[in-house]
C-alpha cells in the first residue's frame, strides 16, 4: 500500500475542503469554516447545493468530487437536514455536517437529521452551528497526510491556548 | 384542463401506492400500510430502497414513479430518515412519510427528520409508527379521483365508529 | 369507477382548497399558503373558525367541505393545535396540518397536537410554520387529477432550482 | 345568587363525574379514577367515544353532560390527545385532562396537546398516566358544594399521610 | 349532604379566589388571571409568597385558606415550580397551577415541576403563562356552586365566539 | 471564627447525613447512597417524608436537622419533586438532590424540578437516579472538616481507578 | 478524627473558593457567583481555565487546589460543558458546576453534560445561569466549618423573606 | 509539504485506529467499531480509560497516541460523556465520538456532551451507539492516505448495497 494521494508541498493551493451549503441563507454560519481554512491555507471550494431542490446537482458534485481531487466535505443545513447525509451516499471522502441552528426547535432538528445516521454512511457532526470546528476537524483528517498543516494546527492551538490565559 | 390520470373501475388493479422503506428492519411497521391498503382494495407495490445505501436506485425509482402510473408514494424510515425527503425532490407525486420509532430517541430523530422539510419540496408526515394512517391519507387523496374508493373511506369509518362504540 | 371529480380547465376557478385557521393571529404564517396557490393559481378560501371557540362552525364546515367542492383543506395551528385534527373528524378530505411557532415551546407542541393522530384519521403534517409547503402539497395532491396544475408545478420547481444555482 | 345545583344527601348516588376515554386501550390508565371515585363513593358514569372516530358522540355527549346533571368531566387521551380539548369547548362544566402514556414519546405528546389549550378554553391537566389524581381533583371540586365529600377527603388524605408514615 | 359553602348573591363580594405567586417577576403573567376575573366580577386576593423564600407563610396561608372563605387557588410560579404543589399539599381547595415561562427552558421545566404531581395531591395545571385560562377554570369550577356565574361565563364565550367570526 | 462543629473521632459515629425520600418506592435508586455512606464508614439515618403527603413531618425534620446534628442532607425524589426543594427551604445544610428516573419521562422532569431552583434557596442536583454519587458529594462535603474521612474518599477514588485498569 | 482544615477568624480572609470558567465569555453569568461571594464576605478567586483549550492549566489547577487552601470549587461552562466535571476528576474538593445557557439549546446541552456524571466523581449541580446559588451552595457548606459565615447565610435569607413579603 | 505519515503496504498491521471507553460496560457497543475495523483489515487497539475516574491514563494516552502512530481515535462514552472531548483535547489526531445509549435519557446526554464542543476543539459525532459508522468514518479518513483501505470501503459498501436490494 502507499499513500497515492499524499503530494508535494504545492498541494494544499488547490482546492482539498468543500463547503456545500443548501441556500444562501446558511452562509452567515458555514462562513465561519471559511475563515479558518483561509487561516490555516487550505484552499477550498464553495458549492451551493441543495438535497432537496437539487437533488442532481449535489448527486453530480459528490460523485465526482474525488476524481476532482477534494479530500474532505463540510455540508451544512438546517431542519431536515438531509445534505450532508446524502452527499455521504455518494462519496467514500470523509463529510463533516454542521448542523444550522433553526427559528422553530433551535437546531435540534437539524442534529439529529444530520448526526443519526444508519449503519453504513458515516457522517461526522460538530456543534449546532459549529462550522469553524468543521473546518478544524478537516484539517486534522488532512494533516495525517500533509504534515504542513499539522505544524499549522498546533500554532493555532497555541495561539488559542494563549488567548484563554490572557497572554 | 382535464383529468389527464383519471381511469375507468380497474384502475385499483395496477399499483398506484408505492410502500418504500430503506430496509427490512422496517417492515414490522411499514406492514401496517399495507394492510390498510389491502384492505381498501388498493394495490401497491413493495419496494426496499435506501436512501444511503442505495441512492441511486432510490433515485431512479422516485423519477420514473409517476410515469410508471403510481400516484402516491408511502416511505418510512428512521433515525436519520433521509428517505422520504429525497423521493419527494425527485417527484411531484405527494410524498407520506411515516417517521419509525428509533430505540435511542423513540423516533423524534425520525420525525424531525421527516416533516421539518424546507420549502419547496413538503413531505406529508404521519404519526411515529403511523403507516395505518398513511395508507389511509393516500386513500383519501386517491378517493379525489376514484370515486369508488370515497365509499369504501366511508365505510371504513362507519366501521371504526361502530368499534369505539362497542356495536 | 370513473374520476367523478374531475372537471375541465375552469376547475382550478372556483375553490379548491381551503386555508383555515384558528384566529387571526395565526396569518402572518399562514399567508404563506395563499400565496403559493395565488402563485400557482389555484383558487381557496380562507377560513376563519376555532376548534375550541366555534367548535359548531368547524363541525360544520368540515362536514360541508366536499358537497361544497372543496378537495383539500389545510389548517393551521398552535399549541394544543386541534383544528386539523378535528376538521380531519368530520371529512374524508385530505387534511393538511400545519403546526404554527409557539412563544413558550417553539412550536413542538403544535407538531406534537397535529402529527400525532391515532390510527383511522390521519393528517398530513408539514414543517413548523411551514404553510407555504401546505400549500405545494396540496397542488401535488390536486395535480393527480388536474394535469394543468402538474405543469405549473414543474415550472415551480425549476424555478425554484434555478433560483438556488443562482441562474 | 344561589347554589341552583346543590343538593341533599342523595347527591352522591347519581353520577356527578364523568370518565371519558377514546378507546378502551386507555382503560388501564383511567380504571385509576374509577377507582377513587370508588373509594371516595362518588358515583360517576364511563363512556368510550373518541374525538377523532366518532366526533359526534362527543360533541351530543358534552352538550348535554350538564343537563344531565354531570358537574366534572375526566378525560383521558393519549397522543395527539384531543378529547379533553374537544370536551371542554363543548361545555362549561369543568374538565380534567389525563395524558396518557406514549409508547414512542412518552407522553409528552399527549401532554402538549391537552396541556397547552388557547385562551378561554381550559383543561384542568393532571400528571401523564396521573388519572387517580384527576378523581381526587374532581372530588375537591365537587367538595366544594357537597360537604360530606369533604370529609371523606380529609380521611383520605389522613389515610395516605400514615402510609408514608408507615403507621 | 348538603351544600355548605352556598351562599347568597352577596358571595363573589368577598374574595372566593386568590392567586399566588412567588415573586414579582411572575406579575405580567399572572395578573391575565386577574384580569379575567375581574371582568367575571368575581373577588379575588393577590398573595405574593414563594415555597423556598417564605416556605411558612405559603404554609400558613395555604392551611388556613379554607377557612378563610377562599374556594379555589391559582398559583404560578417558574423553573422548580413548587408552589402550587406545596399549597395543595396544605389544602383540600382545588389549586390550579400556572407553569410561567423561563428565559432558558422556555417554561418546560415549570410545567413538568407543577403537572407531574405525585397519586394523592393534584394540581389542575393549564398552559405554559396560561393565567388567563387559570381564572377561567376557576370560575367553571366555583359556576358550580354559584349559578350566577355560569350566566357571566355563556355571555364570556359567546363574546369570544363573535370575536373569533368577526362579528 | 472557629470551627463549632468540628469534633473528635467519633463524630462519625454519629448520624452527620440524611437520606430523605417521600416513599419506599425510591429505595431501590437511594439504598446506592446509603452502600457508599456504610463503605466510607459515615453513619447516616433514613427518613421516609413526602413534601406532598407529609408535609409537616418534612418542615419539622428540615427544620430540626441541625440542632439535631445533621450535617448534610440528601434527598431522592421522582416527577414533580419537590422534596430537595422544600427541605432547603427550611434548613441552612447543604442540600443534595437525587432525581428519581420515571417511567413516562426518564428523570428529565424529577430533574428539572430539583435543578432549576429559583436564586436564594440552591440544591446540589446529581445525576438521574444518581444516589451514590450524592453520597460521595456528601463525603467530599464532610472530609473538609474530618480528615479522616478525606483518606477514605482518596483509597476508594485510588480502588475505582484501579478497578477501571483491571488491576 | 479532627477538623484538621478548622481555622481561626481569619480564615475567610484568604481564597476558599475558586469561581473558574472556561472563557471570558462566561463571566457576566459566572459574577453572579462573585457577588454573593462578595456579599457573605468570602475571598474567592477567579480562574479562567479550559478543559479542552487549556487542559494542562486546569489539571494543574485542579490537582493544587486543596493544598492553596482552598475548600470549594465552583466551575461554569457551557455546551459540551466538561469543565466541573474535569476539575472533579482530579481534586476531593466539592466541585459546583453551574450550566451555562446556551443560545442554540437554551442550557439543557450544558446542564446534561454537567449533571449526568458517572458513579465516582459527583458534581454539586445548580441551576442553568444558576451562579449565585453556586455562591449560596458553596457558602452552606463552608458554613458547617466556619461558624460565622452560618451567621450569614440567616441573615442573607432573612433578608431575601423580606424582600418577598416587601417588608 | 510531504505525506509525512505515509506508508508502505504493511502499515495497516500495525494499530493505526485507537478505541478507547471509560469502563467496560460500554463494550457491547464499541465492538461494533471492533466488528468493522476488523472485517476492514484496519489493525486498532483497544484502551479502557476515563476522563474521570483516569484522567491522567487518558491525557497520558492522548498525548502519546501520535507519536505511537495511532491516527484516529474513536471514543465511546456515556451520560456527561467527557471522553471524546477531553483525548480532542491532549490530541490534534482526528477523534471521532460514540454517544452511548443512556437508560434515564436514551443518550441524548450522551450526544449533547459529546457534539456541542466549544470552538477550537472539534470531535467528529456520530450516532448514539453508531460505533460501526465510527470505524467506517475512520476508514474514510485513512483511505485518503491509505489506498487500500478505499478499495475495502468500495467493497464494503458495495456488499452492503447489495444486501440492501436483497442480491
Amino acid at each position: 500500500m502507499n499513500a497515492g494521494e499524499a503530494s508535494t508541498g504545492g498541494a494544499l493551493r488547490r482546492p482539498l475542503v468543500a463547503v456545500v451549503m443548501g441556500s444562501e441563507s446558511d452562509m452567515p454560519v458555514m462562513q465561519g469554516a471559511c475563515e479558518v481554512l483561509g487561516e490555516l491555507g487550505v484552499e477550498y471550494e464553495l458549492k451551493i447545493a441543495s438535497a432537496h431542490r437539487t437533488p442532481d446537482v449535489v448527486r453530480e458534485y459528490a460523485t465526482r468530487a474525488e476524481e476532482r481531487g477534494l479530500e474532505v466535505i463540510i455540508a451544512g443545513a438546517g431542519g431536515a437536514a438531509h445534505l450532508p447525509g446524502i452527499i455521504a451516499a455518494y462519496t467514500l471522502l470523509p463529510v463533516i455536517g454542521v448542523p444550522v441552528k433553526t427559528s422553530a426547535l433551535g437546531g435540534v432538528d437539524s442534529l439529529y437529521s444530520i448526526v443519526q445516521m444508519p449503519t453504513g454512511v458515516p457522517v461526522a457532526t460538530v456543534a449546532i452551528d459549529g462550522a469553524k470546528n468543521a473546518a478544524l476537524l478537516a484539517c486534522e483528517i488532512l494533516a495525517l497526510k500533509y504534515s504542513e498543516l499539522r505544524e499549522k494546527l498546533i500554532a493555532y492551538r497555541e495561539a488559542m491556548r494563549r488567548k484563554v490565559l490572557g497572554r
